[in-house]
């Protein structure tokens, strides 16, 4: 659609992908409120879960399998924390929503990185909603390979 | 499950059951934060998405059809924000998860019932953690006589 950023991305966008099926990608997020967390975008321009294809379906079972595991073996999760909630688009007057999968990982041991502790304080609890996101590049750096060599 | 609640709800439990298809159910919340929420819960005791069976995947897709269909057509729903988190189950030291997804319809029109004003605050916005989800018995009983009368 050609006023969806979500259809249109540009390289540095895509910068931090780290998986490409036939219909869906992977990218890990900007936040990294939980580290290792990940975004699934359609590729396709769909408003809405009821909306998805029969093959749409099926891929994303597939990926959110693949998804899991992954964060569970490379990042040491103990479980996922998954949400399609598409609510800032409605922020828009004329809002053309682009279907897409928050993942986050949530930890009951720290993750160390490069000598840092990423703790989730909140594990037993719903994720939290303003915790800051932003990670050192070297640590942002080494979990998208981590899961870019997993993946692919 | 002998011990998992979920494996073993009981006739109260089941008191606000909307819909009942081959391997799911779907309950009103307890908590109606968001006017008309809705948990589908699966049949069989099973931790997280990725363990899902390709029936149960296949089902799930037509009831997230149908449930968000059901939320616009007789609540007046703009979307619908899902999540499938599970999180409350790793306070236990022994955790056995049992899958369910929540749905949270999102209005940008208030909801009329009865003479009470329900009014999503937050729309455009993240769901709210900690909003009231209590609501009057009355609105209670007309929102699941709505969905149950629909989704039958």
């Amino acid at each position: 659609m050609v006023n969806c950023d979500w259809c249109n991305l540009s390289e540095e966008d895509k910068q931090f992908q780290v998986y490409e099926s036939v219909l869906w990608t992977v990218f890990l997020s900007d936040e990294q409120d939980y580290i290792g967390r990940c975004i699934l975008v359609l590729k396709r321009h769909c408003g809405s879960m009821a909306e998805l294809t029969e093959d749409e379906w099926e891929e994303l079972r597939r990926l959110v399998c693949k998804v899991e595991t992954c964060l569970k073996t490379v990042m040491g999760a103990t479980l996922c924390n998954w949400s399609c909630l598409m609510n800032s688009f409605y922020k828009d007057s004329d809002p053309s929503p682009h279907l897409h999968i928050h993942v986050r990982p949530r930890y009951d041991k720290p993750v160390m990185l490069h000598g840092n502790i990423y703790i989730d304080s909140e594990f037993g609890h719903h994720y939290a909603l303003h915790k800051s996101g932003s990670i050192p590049a070297e640590d942002k750096e080494e979990v998208f390979t981590r899961l870019k060599e997993w993946l692919n």
